[in-house]
């Protein structure tokens, strides 16, 4: 729309209506569309330029291929929630920690069903084992750490050993990542209420007790 | 070993040590093989033929194509937990619900981590949303709905009103699906024990008291 001028002169092979985005934004979204629709090893750099309406030695500007686009749209599904997983853990106010965890919980399946295409599913590609993505491994592996140590501060878990913790803390994580075959399964699933039910089945996992619920949802739900 | 007279005359471009595996199983290991590890996109049949030491054209007689052998995948990852479920549902027992929601969700666990490659990782791919996996689709729609009946007749579920119990349905499913997740990022876990944990983690999700967990878990170990 308005940024249309700030390609004047230069042949665009236009699929996408001008969307008004950044290029960067505009190869993500349609890197994203791509890659969920048609399937990463299906699709082409060259194919993502042309969609996102640019020259494919354009998109070189931007990203040093197609694994740095995946690298980019992959992170982009856990750097929010680690930065508000840190703000909660570094949070001095009163509410508990099961609260604290009710909104992180509520928060990362938003964040995971929220956008126009189903991202987490691009990290069961074979391919992101590979090298390229110890990025996304790290952020990851650091977000569910900070899963473990607001479990580990609940009253439930608080007493169970180390092995128990990490196996808590992987069946908790692994709920949380769960939403994401969930929402492909049935994406009119209406997101703020699936995304607080799971948050509540997190306490559950975490044992916490039916009676406690309600109490830690709601605390929960004013930290957000 | 034994079975390699079967061939004799006929060329082989061995690449897989004979096996003793008749050449129909002998395909959907090859094939199970390649696509968790290099990606279904990048096998072609031929690689498949390949692997399993026979021809392309043998392969034919066995599957109609790619598609067909991934079919077959996917429906081995939960055809057994269908088969276990109808009779846990038909099973007139003295077993309560929640014994029988355990010792499903145990089962289900173990069959899908139990395997050499991550199978259920495959049902990720974008391809499997077309028309040819309807099969699977309908098979893994009917093994949710045995989840759903069984978590109708717990106690904790009896009460909640048919959009909760949905949740609650999406919940465990997803609960058991993610251990697919789970197990790749961390295949040296012990199956059994984790299989168990998540089966209590269910019970949880399902509402099920931590001082009634016990016993739901003795009674499930029962039924196996």
């Amino acid at each position: 729309m308005g940024t249309s001028g700030r390609r004047v002169g230069r042949p665009r092979a236009a699929q996408r209506p001008d969307s008004g985005l950044p290029a960067r934004e505009e190869l993500l979204a349609a890197a994203a569309e791509m890659f969920t629709e048609r399937g990463y090893a299906a699709t082409s750099t060259r194919a993502i330029a042309e969609r996102a309406g640019m020259r494919q030695a354009t998109m070189y500007h931007y990203f040093d291929g197609k694994e740095d686009l995946l690298a980019a749209l992959l992170e982009g599904t856990v750097t929010p929630s680690l930065r508000l997983a840190r703000g909660l853990l570094a949070d001095d106010g009163p509410a508990p920690a099961e609260a604290r965890l009710w909104q992180l919980c509520r928060s990362d399946v938003e964040l995971l069903c929220g956008g126009p295409h189903n991202l987490g599913a691009l990290y069961l590609l074979p391919e992101v084992r590979a090298e390229q993505f110890a990025g996304f491994h790290r952020v990851r592996a650091e977000l569910k750490e900070t899963y473990g140590q607001l479990l580990a501060a609940t009253e439930s878990c608080g007493a169970l050993d180390k092995r128990e913790l990490v196996l808590r803390t992987d069946l908790v994580f692994g709920l949380i990542e769960s939403v994401i075959l969930i929402h492909r399964s049935g994406p009119e699933r209406p997101v703020p209420v699936f995304a607080a039910a799971t948050a509540d089945a997190a306490l559950r996992v975490a044992g916490v007790r039916e009676e406690d619920l309600a109490a830690a949802r709601e605390a929960g739900r004013n930290l957000a």
